[in-house]
């Protein structure tokens, strides 16, 4: 098969979730076996919900007898299968995503993407910082090494803003209804332990 | 590494779940390919239901954008992955499945289990009958060659209604909250979509 038929494997990811955080810590494993490049796209999560009459399973479980602990198996065999530590249990979760989603969209446009998007998601997940404090972003970009107040000077820029709003309204459009989503070509793929099915989508649309 | 490391592979399941019947059609593969044979334990999912809390899909993300689609996306991956045929159907739906999970505690005892469970999913999902009619569930049986008349006593049977019963608090302790349900050893999975994982596990448990 020729490298046309290479497929676009997609991760829409938003911050706050730390299922998401997980999935990044995964990827780069599929990224080597594979030698496909994951596109990240920011979706924030809030618009998700909002425009798909969702909430988060912490929500939609809740009072369901069971399903916690389920989720903590799979969890427990994700970060086995998988190899990767687990999230440091943040104290100010639920934390409002709004501007550091919008920094990956500045990130995007400034060149910074990947530093940028491996950055916070360690500050929220690894760190356990609380990344919707304006004085706890700076310091954390700059102990980064990223330009932290160009960053969060274009978190303000309406072009940014308007851009995420976009991604997520493109996303909800495709079939996202809650984070970490995946596509493979057309194919949509929810939850972190989709993630060896993702593989075997890439593996055999790769031929 | 001995046999005595065999894990125990079980399938927890109700013959109102048509994600059940799809994953009853695919276990005789995973079978085939690890040499283990599952376990099903009848387990009646509005007991479960009851217990925990829980209700059917259709109705806990009734109302929520893209869920319904996302089903379906998982659904024909799976008919692809296992190369199984879709459920017919079942214009009776939602079938009341109390007589015909009896009936499998009854055949258990008598013997007849595995050809009672296979014709029953059969007749609800392949053939879309009305299994919550006594006159239905008897000409199935009978055009099944199973003893109908044995049968449809013994879902009268005490004995057998207690079992059903204690079956179904069994699962919900070892953490069922919906069908179908499988566990390899203690871990526990839930959905037909997790069945790769599934035989991943039996395959590691196995060494």
């Amino acid at each position: 098969m020729s490298t046309s038929a290479m497929p676009e494997a997609e991760f829409h990811f938003d911050f706050g979730s730390p299922n998401a955080y997980l999935s990044h810590l995964a990827i780069p494993q599929i990224e080597a076996q594979t030698g496909i490049a994951f596109r990240y796209v920011p979706v924030l999560l809030g618009g998700v919900f909002k425009a798909t009459n969702n909430a988060s399973p912490m929500v939609t479980e809740n009072g369901i007898m069971n399903k916690r602990e389920y989720r903590q198996a799979e969890t427990a065999r994700f970060l086995r299968d998988w190899d990767v530590s687990p999230t440091t249990p943040n104290p100010h979760f639920p934390v409002n995503t709004l501007q550091i989603m919008r920094g990956a969209v500045y990130a995007e446009g400034a060149g910074i993407f990947t530093p940028y998007v491996d950055a916070v998601f360690r500050h929220m997940w690894h760190e356990a910082r609380k990344m919707d404090d304006a004085d706890v972003i700076h310091e954390a970009l700059s102990e980064s090494g990223l330009p932290a107040d160009d960053i969060m000077a274009g978190m303000g820029d309406a072009q940014v803003k308007q851009k995420l709003v976009d991604y997520t309204g493109a996303s909800v459009s495709r079939g996202t209804f809650g984070s970490p989503t995946f596509f493979v070509g057309d194919e949509i793929f929810f939850g972190k332990n989709t993630l060896k099915e993702v593989q075997a989508e890439i593996e055999l649309a790769r031929g």
